[in-house]
């Protein structure tokens, strides 16, 4: 990992790992809920957390993106990454 | 499993438990994106579509208690729990 | 409008016509503020309360059919109301 | 509008107020329906289509924000440029 020219969030790594974990335990733990047929509305619940938890760490993706890939690049290449992110936020919105 | 009143999913379990096995997959290949420090675009991509996984999953189960729980309940009771659906729906479009 | 059958929703009527019209009102100030050409994040945060707004009037519209449309239906026709009410969910979270 | 520093987007603005006219005039119908007692499922379709149109014009501010506001500004006040990109997308995913 260390030779290779990074995408510069290295730093958030530590930030993002635990959580993305976590996201991983709260999915296994929904499965739990339906093998264990737990009402459907509290199912519905700890989905809507999950939906949370994941768009925080898409967020803090974005974050990283706008302050270091963009800063990083200059001219037509900024232009390029420019639309690249929003087009993907686009699609986290579902809006394309 | 077989004694106990069930909330009348047992016939989506077995859909539901692949996706959801599914989902925990792809949260983990994430996980090894960031770990690989793959370009944060591909991971939002990656991310948006657990997050239409996730709501499939949690269609399914709004589906599930529209038609059953609700369907079997009576009164006062339908009533507390369009209550409750409603709520969870609106959790799930994060208007509350 | 009196003599047709109703959907059932007149009392919410009362409720949702003064929002849909405030939302009308939230949309005509953003057109002003782009005119205007004011900063986007602030103009972003004003498209982010219509959004919210207009959910919430989705959510109350849902909450109309699931307690009524469907409790005064039965059998094939619930179930037609339901799958029908799964899909407008499915639409607002824009996971079909 | 002329003499004042503009924020950059006099040429969207020619793409976003037909747009934004348009969604007033769907917020609108909506409210139409709504007095006429339509049928809630496809009330809650033309809402689902008032988010879509909403969220676009959000996605072509975001555009601009990231390629004219973030590019005309450098170090200290682009990292604060980002940061309230970041927190204005938040607010439309409704994450924070």
């Amino acid at each position: 990992m260390n030779e290779r020219p990074v995408h510069g969030y290295v730093v958030e790594k530590q930030a993002l790992l635990p959580r993305l974990s976590r996201i991983e335990g709260q999915v296994r733990g929904i499965a739990r809920m339906v093998e264990d047929e737990r009402y459907c509305v509290d199912v519905l619940d700890q989905i809507a957390a999950v939906q949370a938890a994941v768009e925080k760490v898409a967020l803090g993706l974005v974050d990283g993106h706008v302050r270091r890939c963009m800063a990083s690049a200059a001219g037509d290449e900024r232009d390029a990454k420019a639309t690249e992110l929003v087009a993907a936020v686009g699609r986290l919105l579902k809006t394309s």
